[in-house]
């Protein structure tokens, strides 16, 4: 059994790194707040008696001995980057419950089967560096590593330096492990628990997501002089973009989602016509052929607005994942498990990206949501009950179990 | 006559202070780069025998005596702030027009009845600090000294402090000079003249302004699990905002004009949706009543938008002018003038705001437009052809001749 308790003070200690004024969290990845996040869980890896690898993507693991380590591990795990604007759970509670997992397995003297892994995944968020889940695509194998120690930040930086810099550029083997089976807990993050009142999800599948950035090239020109049929207003532009975004996923329905999250102006002046901008656009949809659409319907309108306001347009691919489907042997598990706990359960779709998906790639996985209350996630007002943080783990404890001893 | 080669030199030379690789020019009011140009151009009114005098809202002024120094001065000048982006005549030209007067005076040996003064006035551009043409504003008794004194820059600056630093926070009283006139040459900025080629614009009015900041304040959330209904997207509204004021300007048609030149979100990531966002509104028309109209529908726009994606939305008045009609007499002798040296030239209405329709409140007033090549103006390409500026610059001397001996 979990020791609840233990849990939540950790997340709370956790939460205090980076923590700012308005009650959010600010561990972008790779940054001195990131490092710090990762020290802490790093000693409380050692402290529960883990063997602590680090890959060259910065990926951090710690192993728990089973009987027969010849056998292929079960893996657990999440991220312990934030969004600017985090909140305490978000890849917090999948990494510290995995830790929480090790915790009752020692204090019960469980010999699994199987060696049991516990990672922390580099910049899962993408809020610093492109594309999203960026650790646990390259430990699986999407993406080169030499190009993601590449990858440059919002702010300038080259990922490979960040990772020196912090010190956790690692030198073991990328891909140390093959795992057996992946399971991560993660909250919802979405409103589709919380309104129901069920206490567990078991995500069988997950939106694919299309990230794009925009560049619009106008013409600095002055606001007060300028006749409205003679501008190439890119910040129109820029604005148009994120209206038709919501447009089409009203015209869509359904599944689609839409977002523009990020538009930067320049010169960005209130009576200047804007010469440049730059917009995020964030697609996504559960089936794939929708999301197509989607982008298709995106990029046409790009040509149209292009030509009628006389602006140059480039985009630039920051993250394009296909849905996911998880493994139904493992979501099975899950819902036996919670059920063998009195918990109520639904299977789900998840709207956000997350590790396991990158890890569905190599091995069976899937994952146990707990509800966010409100839906509410990448601001400080996030919140689980303790409860259902408790209910969760208890949940990724008896399918892991059942997951070692395979 | 005025010395057309001096004029062009010394605009290049203001325009090397602040100058940037894009061949920019960047002294927004009361920066380092600020304070260089009018230290410059200080040099330059001493070097003139001007006797130079400074007030308390940092406006600068180069007196050039008269026979009768009991008499109302005739002025004239402009502003040396700059956008960020800035060309390099945009008020530039009515100062060193105005010193170029003063020495076609000097080397003429000519003694007027009136002293003749040439005013640098402070932030015309509005670019730092809200409101546009402070300075002048402030002299004109439009602004309390000390509310203008405490006005905060968009880098949270303050516009006493700042005057402070750069040594620009003058002694002389505020409004030591009731001029007799007001006379200030600069280019059009728009694309009326270069279109029709025509030399001289004798401006007659200008149009009213009308400058806000709204900031929307919704609620952070995931681009990726928030369904489309639940969202309170600070971000989508700021674009709706830019959105709608295109449309207005089209429904209104006529002279409105309308512009979204500053956007900005929080936390501006691509997969957070925005929960904050802040932009300005800027809207002119050369009537009243229909200015009145438009900031009357946009309003309505705000109310509805606001209730439909649950969002709070506050309003700040950032600057807001009638349209002014200048003194017709002054404008007349402009007109007179240009034919006199045998230049074509049309009566015309102002899209910009100046200097000019501040000092109109206090004694009479007009101005003389020279033609932005391709009407571009607040961007580097910023361009007036030799010959017209020195034509502009050879009104401006003799309408400023026949007001000097009035
Ligand atoms: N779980 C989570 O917030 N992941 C970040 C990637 C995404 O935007 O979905
Ligand atoms: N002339 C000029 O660019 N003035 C700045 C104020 C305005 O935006 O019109």
């Amino acid at each position: 059994r979990i020791d609840g308790d233990r849990l939540l003070s950790n997340l709370k200690a956790l939460a205090k790194v980076g923590a700012r004024p308005d009650g959010s969290c600010c561990r972008l990845a790779l940054t001195d707040e990131d490092r710090d996040g990762r020290d802490l869980v790093v000693q409380w890896m050692k402290d529960a008696g883990l063997s602590v690898s680090i890959d060259p993507i910065g990926n951090v693991f710690g192993r728990r001995a089973g009987k027969n380590s010849a056998l292929a591990p079960v893996m657990t795990g999440s991220h312990t980057d934030t969004v600017r604007t985090g909140g305490a759970y978000d890849g917090n509670l999948g990494v510290l419950g995995g830790l929480e997992v090790v915790a009752a397995l020692n204090q019960a003297n469980v010999q699994t089967e199987r060696d049991l892994v516990v990672g922390i995944f580099t910049n899962e968020e993408g809020a610093r560096f492109a594309p999203d889940m960026l650790g646990s695509l390259v430990y699986a194998g999407g993406l080169p590593l030499q190009d993601a120690l590449q990858t440059k930040s919002i702010d300038g930086a080259v990922l490979g330096d960040e990772l020196k810099r912090i010190g956790y550029a690692g030198t073991d083997a990328l891909g140390l492990y093959r795992p057996h089976a992946f399971v991560e807990l993660h909250i919802e993050q979405g409103p589709v628990l919380d309104i129901e009142g069920t206490v567990i999800g078991a995500v069988q599948n997950l939106q694919g997501i299309s990230w794009q950035e925009v560049t619009i090239v106008g013409q600095s020109n002055h606001a007060g002089t300028t006749p409205m049929r003679m501008r190439h207003d890119a910040g129109y532009v820029a604005a148009s973009i994120a209206t038709f975004v919501r447009e089409l996923t009203k015209s869509m329905g359904g599944d689609q989602v839409g977002t523009v999250g990020k538009i930067d102006l320049t010169p960005n002046l209130i009576n200047v016509i804007a010469a440049r901008a730059v917009v995020t656009v964030d697609l996504r949809n559960t089936d794939e052929d929708l999301l197509q659409e989607a982008e298709a319907r995106f990029a046409e309108f790009l040509k149209g607005i292009s030509a009628s306001e006389g602006v140059e347009i480039s985009t630039r691919r920051l993250a394009r994942f296909e849905p996911v489907l998880f493994d139904q042997a493992v979501v099975e598990i899950i819902e036996q498990q919670a059920e063998l706990l009195g918990l109520s359960c639904r299977r789900m779709t998840s709207g956000a990206g997350h590790d396991a998906q990158m890890l569905a790639r190599i091995c069976p996985s899937a994952m146990i949501f707990v509800p966010s209350i409100g839906g509410i996630s990448h601001n400080p007002a996030e919140h689980t009950e303790p409860a259902d943080l408790l209910a969760g783990c208890n949940v990724l404890l008896h399918t892991l179990i059942q997951l070692l001893n395979q």
